[in-house]
């Protein structure tokens, strides 16, 4: 079995709590002086799976997390598993997220952390050219990560094709696009994509949308950051679909 | 006068277009191979304005800004000039934006560069424990600080107060509040307060909004990021306000 090291006092409990990893081992710092409520809920649910508890220095806990933001906990565990595109189609109304070459592992963190909480039923993105799904992009989602239906596509364009024949409408965010966010239907089947820090939505991926839109926005700066511009059409999808008036 | 020195391409530019701050002179890396169009267009902007070009060792670089992500270009400008609460007040519907207690930088930053786009006519602070406008926090808002206008409240209660005596609806974001985001209307002059990232809106603070809000959540984290929670609020308010369909 291949295996990672999670790091993070939220990695390591929503894991444990989602239950799709093998736990190998718990390590914990002993240098740790007072444990938080959080700390103890985590080493006591890992307790009560049977997984073994390690106690580490600090400068081990550094050593063996690769990170020193891991809060004084990491473990062991199987490498983070994927869902199957088919996965998506048991809902008869999905919510897609698609991540055209997010490559920055903080945005991809807050993205999944946002898709789960807006009700997103899968996030699908690239093998080559991205971010994915690391321990550390699940210590930036707050271990939303590990709840989440992670789908990898070695052609995106293909799965988009495939989503298409499903019947799922495809929203593409670009910064020119005319028509607005706030004008568009998100009920039903829909699959939103969100493109990279840099460039975007990629021309060969941006000719599958069904939909272009952009987020209005004033001022100077006028670029909102990869992760807030998913946010406000996920919540702006969100607020339609379930219909909050 | 006080100095400080900014660093990276989009505060360097943006403050030099916002033109609030003095420029004593630029930093540009010798080591850079190559300069890109934003570099130099930012180098050209600042000798428009009369204003010297030293260039530096990377090392020197990283040593003058205190930064390794400088981007091989820094500034020693005037430090941060806030505004005064009164400059809310020539807006008849002002939207404004009160961060109570966000303390770490990148969320201040992505507060701030989202607060721009999203048509935010001032942001207040609270002047003790939390973030306040750091170069780096610049760096972190892609510069979008330099343009807004950012006030510091030294008792955040009572600028609230006078905020309401001016007819200024208070509304809080809070994760147990009963009703939705998607449920008010935030037309008219209106102050959305966002919380800190540990505990959120502060009681005392509190007691002070007319309504509190919370963002609808699914799944099982069921906590946004601060950056994110702030960007759908205040694109809900935006979506409103300026009457897109």
């Amino acid at each position: 079995m291949k295996t990672e090291i999670l790091f993070g006092i939220h990695p390591v409990y929503e894991a444990l709590k989602a239950g799709k990893r093998s736990f190998i081992e718990l390590y914990v710092s002993k240098d740790k002086p007072r444990l938080s409520m959080r700390l103890k809920q985590t080493i006591s649910l890992a307790e009560s799976f049977g997984i073994p508890v390690k106690t580490l220095s600090l400068k081990n806990m550094h050593k063996i997390t690769g990170s020193e933001i891991h809060q004084g906990i990491g473990a062991k565990v199987s490498v983070y598993s994927f869902a199957d595109i088919s996965d998506l189609f048991d809902n008869p109304e999905p919510f897609i997220l698609i991540l055209d070459s997010i490559v920055d592992t903080h945005n991809l963190g807050a993205l999944v952390r946002t898709a789960q909480c807006a009700g997103v039923s899968g996030i699908i993105i690239p093998k080559d050219r991205a971010a994915g799904p690391t321990p550390g992009v699940s210590k930036a989602s707050a271990g939303a990560l590990e709840h989440v239906s992670l789908i990898q596509a070695v052609n995106l364009v293909n799965i988009i094709k495939e989503l298409k024949k499903k019947g799922i409408w495809i929203f593409g965010l670009a910064p020119d696009a005319r028509q607005s966010v706030f004008e568009k239907d998100f009920k039903g089947p829909a699959a939103i994509i969100v493109g990279g820090e840099e460039k975007g939505i990629r021309p060969i991926v941006k000719k599958q949308c069904d939909f272009l839109l952009s987020i209005p926005q004033q001022g100077h700066i006028n670029s909102l950051n990869a992760s807030v511009a998913g946010a406000v059409v996920m919540y702006e999808a969100f607020r339609q679909r379930y219909s909050v008036p």
